[in-house]
């Protein structure tokens, strides 16, 4: 049985407010036989965790690194497996372009053909962002009758063009060849249903390496097509009224997914606390996002992320001070300083309500949640805790 | 792959005795630091526990509190999800009825229309138990050819009405409004195999609320419906030859759903081990069921419930001198006292047999239970572990 259709008849419309904190990428490795977490000078996290319930969370099945779309999903409970949502999407999400059920989404590379037509870079030199814009400005000139074509820069050499007309399939090939000293591929549907999309891709292609042909970047190689379909959203599935609240847009754009409030924070964490007391009374959950836990890790810099990891523990008595029913800590995915990039290990995950079932631990670290009081569960496992926690599920069978 | 048919080939039967001793309600929430069964002098438990394995079950999936029966079928290894027992069924088995397969249980409650026909009290200003006896005694004068109709009190204003014919279904609408002000709803059939339903509760319905007209309980509110499906037995699926021994009905009713054969016992835990005791040779599983531990933590009595666990530990070495190859003691869920109510926390586990992985631990309690060698595990796991520990299971593939 689907576990959104198991838990409908269970949820139960209370006042009571949680607060789902992710600090991106907050799991680690030791280094001198503490993580970085365990590093960080935590007062806040560590008191309260001999008040709250630990565990760890796996992203998606053991082993399986996620990216920032899965851990997210799993983090509100749709199993990140049965809901893929596509690179082309989710590029759309993080440039905030407000994408539509049957959008069909694609990431761009600009890149640099030689003389033969051949692929000789296929981040054209990595262009600078200013270089993608002015670009870009010239590709709006192509049009096709019936189609929307929307195209939006990302950063460097990427970009993303968003497809929108009825009949739009993400089942082709890709252009990107991902080799240089060939030619870029023609895309092929794999099932009738992408012809249309085909046809419009190769010929926006086309266009664009003509029009580009006397630039340093002078075509276009398409990948990650993904068409969007719209997820249940938090209000269906939880009966919540949610708000996200982060920096980047990316992860506005996840909450948005699942039908989310969303609020644009320019500046640092503490920026967002301010935001989330001011809606404090208009809604029933918050998404908190905090990058810099990712960014420091994916950076290597061990030092950097226990700097990070500190900030957010600054943030964290504010958030108490709002007295939230149920706060949780946790984090999207690992993201080891050692290993400079996202992984696969369990997240620490604390969470801190009136209904708790706890111990006394030496504070909030990868250890001390290893044995917590939740086990080891999967992060899609956590939502129904959290509404649990909340008062907000009814009891299950007489 | 159901999980019963894979176990199917590897069932082996031997001689060995398995006990699961079940103290409802058994998990608990920390006061002062410690739970009830924390708090609890258990001399007995905290031995076994460094002799054997513990570990957390979670009921259905984390966050889900179950009922008694989800709890039990879970116990018991039949997924509480796939096997759910309607509420009729369940309040049939509480009042001891011999329910058969086919047979239609609908929860009634006694209540009271005012003068214009609506709902003026749901519970008939909660009349006493005798009352409702005296009441059913009057309805008991309803006829409807070629239909057996069975009236059964449970307490106060709640009876159970069950109808055996063929053709019944538990899909229409119920009866009972939830508001006052209001009539009560006419029953309608959500698909056609449940107009034949519909058309008899209706009539019975019109005809309790004749017969009762001059009462202040002038009419019968109904809901709850449920068609008995027998349940794949013990003996089929693990080819155990089990006893039920319990002193509420519901429980050996729960027992006799999976086809064990059932022991009364009146009086107090001590005089359920007396029953084990004489039927020791006759069967190979004991399900022993515990309810102290749940109604007083219901009572929202924390001292009560540890007072109930210090008896349910007096009850382990008398069970331990019968020799068991594996005991295992658990709950059907967790009860703390200070919610009042079921709860969704893991269930602390032991098992205790010859073949058992184990480590030293300062007792049998919620928080070594969270760091135990089974791990956090659901309850519907638990039995292959049991048969396993038992040397009833063989290996699978070569």
């Amino acid at each position: 049985m689907n576990t959104f259709d198991f838990l409908k008849p269970l949820i139960r419309k209370t006042d009571s407010k949680i607060v789902l904190f992710v600090c991106d990428g907050l799991g680690g490795l030791p280094k001198n036989g503490k993580t970085e977490l365990e590093t960080a000078n935590t007062p806040s996290m560590d008191e309260l965790a001999s008040r709250s319930e630990l565990g760890q969370l796996i992203p998606v099945i053991p082993g399986i690194t996620p990216g920032s779309g899965p851990g997210h999903l799993g983090l509100f409970g749709y199993d990140p497996v049965e809901y893929q949502i596509g690179r082309g999407v989710l590029s759309a999400l993080g440039v905030e372009f407000p994408i539509q059920p049957g959008d069909l989404g694609v990431r761009i590379n600009f890149a640099t053909l030689d003389a033969d037509g051949n692929v000789a870079d296929r981040r054209a030199g990595r262009i600078p962002t200013e270089e993608n814009i002015r670009l870009l400005e010239k590709l709006k000139q192509i049009e096709m009758p019936e189609v929307e074509i929307h195209l939006l820069t990302e950063k460097e050499y990427r970009a993303v063009l968003v497809l929108r007309c009825a009949g739009l399939s993400s089942d082709l090939t890709d252009r990107d060849p991902q080799v240089t000293g060939v030619p870029p591929k023609v895309m092929k549907p794999n099932s009738s249903a992408a012809e249309k999309s085909a046809v419009l891709l190769n010929a926006f292609a086309e266009r664009a390496t003509e029009i580009l042909k006397e630039e340093q970047a002078n075509t276009v190689l398409m990948r990650g097509f993904a068409v969007y379909e719209p997820l249940p959203t938090f209000e269906e599935v939880y009966g919540l009224n949610a708000a996200a609240i982060a920096s980047y847009p990316m992860y506005r754009g996840l909450g948005k997914l699942v039908g989310m409030s969303t609020f644009a924070v320019e500046g640092s964490l503490a920026e967002e606390i301010d935001q989330i007391e001011k809606i404090w009374d208009e809604y029933d959950f918050f998404f908190v996002h905090f990058k810099y836990t990712d960014s420091t890790g994916e950076d290597g810099d061990f030092d950097a992320k226990v700097k990070r990891t500190e900030e957010a523990d600054r943030a964290v008595s504010r958030i108490l001070d709002l007295g939230p029913d149920v706060l949780a800590i946790t984090g999207d995915h690992s993201t080891p300083s050692n290993m400079m990039s996202h992984s696969w290990h369990p997240i620490p995950i604390l969470v801190h309500s009136k209904n708790g079932r706890h111990k006394t631990v030496s504070g909030f670290g990868e250890t001390e949640c290893s044995m917590g009081t939740f086990g080891t569960i999967q992060t899609k496992e956590l939502m129904p805790l959290l509404l649990a926690h909340a008062d907000k599920l009814n009891k299950f069978g007489a």
